[in-house]
């Protein structure tokens, strides 16, 4: 079914709104965090426990997945919701970012991109017809038109090609969604991507020129990685300002939960990062007292809860000594509990601001949070500036 | 509390018997497979996932335990039930198999064992006392005396020498644990391990002079390694026609599902083994078919469950052809969900042994059982002398 999108409030202080999207597989709470599942899995949870986490969209990715299972699979047993166990909405990245950040020998063309396959070392073809293609094989609720991400700081000539480009697929995209859906039945919606690294000027332009067409949502592309995050924030409030307001909005790649407060606060909806995961794998979790770095020896002894004021199974039952025990010792439990934890953690975060946004208190209940997060660090105050200076935003593999 | 030991029923066809162990964590249904817990954690399970195998005690290892966390730790906190969040029975192994398998740089006198810690590097010393005095500490429901284990195939002095001094540190274990309840009320059980490898005269005689103590029951040691199927058989057979009638009777690190059938036969009641857990991270699942090595091309397609006849939570929500594709992918969630399934074929199978021991049937269903296990082997039918002669039990570390 077509992507049903309702527009339930919108802040009094902010742009930020509060929305529903309807899908083949449910309704999905905006904003909302997506989880990564790149490989058709979530770093060692299952689908029950993904639910627990209040997580309500998986992300799972086309360059991946179509190298391993590979289409063939989902288009014998009927796509990636039954093959992981996971009954609720799926959005699917085109491929364009792992192309230029993950392929090998790749050569692209205004075709679309020839590279080595990481699985077989065979060459495989990307184009934005073959992603569209995968993409209705993986049956996902909401998938991505394959874009052509440049450097932010590339020289201009670079990222004005890269952007038209990215436009013309986007068109190829949308027509091969049309003959799809003639053929097979399949109407998944699509969203497309506008690009433009940190020029302003040029932001405007892929908006303008993408939001002319009947995409069912937009993303904003090419901004998690590498940039500073007023960088960030700034390319991310202008370009929310060039998107309609009856479709939803999705940044991509991003973020650390300041990022997601302030891109809520612009007006975005959905999201995705592998920083909770990732972060997570190493022994890093987000409290409402800061980020706990629970392989610290300071955890040791620590009888207390990770995050008292939490819900999540992992703070129920256990505590920051058991967890410190279990990195220690290399135990796989550990990883996982932690990815339960910190998803919970986003998911109740912008649980919380769905409902401050409904009360249009959203701006004040931003910046209490962000003082909050930027105050702490391992139990301790630190300088505003310090605040979570390590953690660049991070794309999704 | 003292081990409450009921036997219900004995077999009529077979020396295998039916009983419960009560604990002060709640009763255990014999016989009864543990799961190896080695560090706190049964491979990326947590507790909830491990009751839903059926798993009914959890083994922890004091020699890996006393050096990470430490006993201070658990004598501070409360012990290992709280610690890892696991409510029902816990047995700890005492350290001997792992100083005189793992530890470096360990001299061992009549005193105790003396060697270089893994984790600090420096020297620790495991004494009879000392390892009552961890096991205290871990709280556990049952506790293991800390014995000498001589290779299988090592000279006959050596062997006499390690099964004496393992009786003298047997009673050394016993009033260590004696002054240990006058002084704190600890009121643990005690197990005795019998020794003498592969030679029955010793093996008498290691069972006659342990079952003159009050001990409150009663390990076969040394069987785990090395040795073929048929010289174990004969060992635990023999072996435990020595021991009582009214006391537990635990064979230590076996093993296979035919050397469990076998053991059952011979009136074992308790087992554990890494088997399961550690086949499971190697890909390798146990059904009522054989042996599946999902790491085979074999099962990229295949859409059935794991095992059409399992009622675990793995057969039930994932195909082979999924689960093949998270080892492929090198996903966390792909040992994990193997791990649960194959606890849960242990402790079926286990289930399934103790229905037959109270319907007096236990000779026929092992027959059976073990038919079927040799029938089979990835789908495919085999000649019985390569049954399962791949996986020589293995001890847990």
């Amino acid at each position: 079914m077509p992507l049903d999108f309702q527009l339930l409030a919108t802040d009094s202080s902010s742009a930020a709104r509060r929305a529903t999207l309807g899908t083949a597989h449910g309704r999905v709470e905006t904003p909302a965090f997506m989880a990564v599942g790149t490989r058709a899995s979530v770093t060692g949870l299952a689908p029950r426990e993904l639910e627990e986490t209040g997580c309500q969209v998986v992300l799972g990715n086309t360059y991946h997945l179509m190298l391993r299972p590979g289409v063939e699979l989902f288009q014998r047993t009927g796509g990636l919701h039954n093959f992981m166990g996971w009954q609720k909405p799926i959005l699917t990245d085109s491929g364009g970012y792992q192309i230029f950040s993950l392929a090998h020998d790749c050569v692209v063309s205004e075709r679309g991109a020839f590279f080595k396959a990481y699985t077989s070392q065979q060459m495989e073809m990307l184009t934005p017809e073959r992603s569209i293609e995968v993409q209705a094989a993986l049956g996902s609720d909401m998938m991505m038109v394959l874009d052509v991400c440049a450097p932010s700081k590339a020289d201009e000539p670079v990222i004005v090609a890269a952007m038209e480009r990215t436009h013309r697929w986007a068109l190829r995209s949308l027509e091969a969604r049309r003959r799809l859906a003639e053929t097979s039945g399949h109407d998944q919606s699509l969203f497309a991507i506008a690009q433009g690294a940190l020029d302003l000027g040029l932001r405007r332009r892929s908006a303008e020129f993408l939001t002319a067409h009947a995409f069912d949502g937009f993303a904003i592309g090419g901004v998690a990685v590498g940039d500073s995050r007023a960088e960030r924030d700034e390319v991310v409030r202008f370009t929310t300002e060039q998107l309609p307001v009856d479709k939803p909005r999705y940044l991509m790649g991003v973020g650390t939960p300041p990022d997601l407060l302030e891109a809520i606060w612009a007006g975005v909806d959905l999201f995705d990062c592998v920083i909770p995961t990732r972060l997570a794998q190493q022994g890093s979790a987000f409290t409402e007292t800061g980020r706990v770095r629970l392989t610290r020896t300071r955890y040791f002894r620590s009888d207390e809860a990770l995050d008292t004021s939490c819900s999540c199974s992992t703070c129920c039952c256990y505590s920051r000594s058991y967890l410190h025990h279990l990195f220690k010792a290399n135990e796989p439990l550990g990883p996982r509990l932690l990815s339960h934890h910190n998803l919970h953690y986003y998911n109740t975060l912008l649980a919380q601001a769905r409902v401050a946004i409904e009360r249009g208190v959203y701006s004040s209940f931003a910046k209490n949070k962000l003082d909050q997060i930027d105050r702490h660090e391992d139990g301790e105050l630190k300088p505003r500036s310090q605040a979570l200076s390590t953690e660049s935003s991070d794309a999704g593999l």
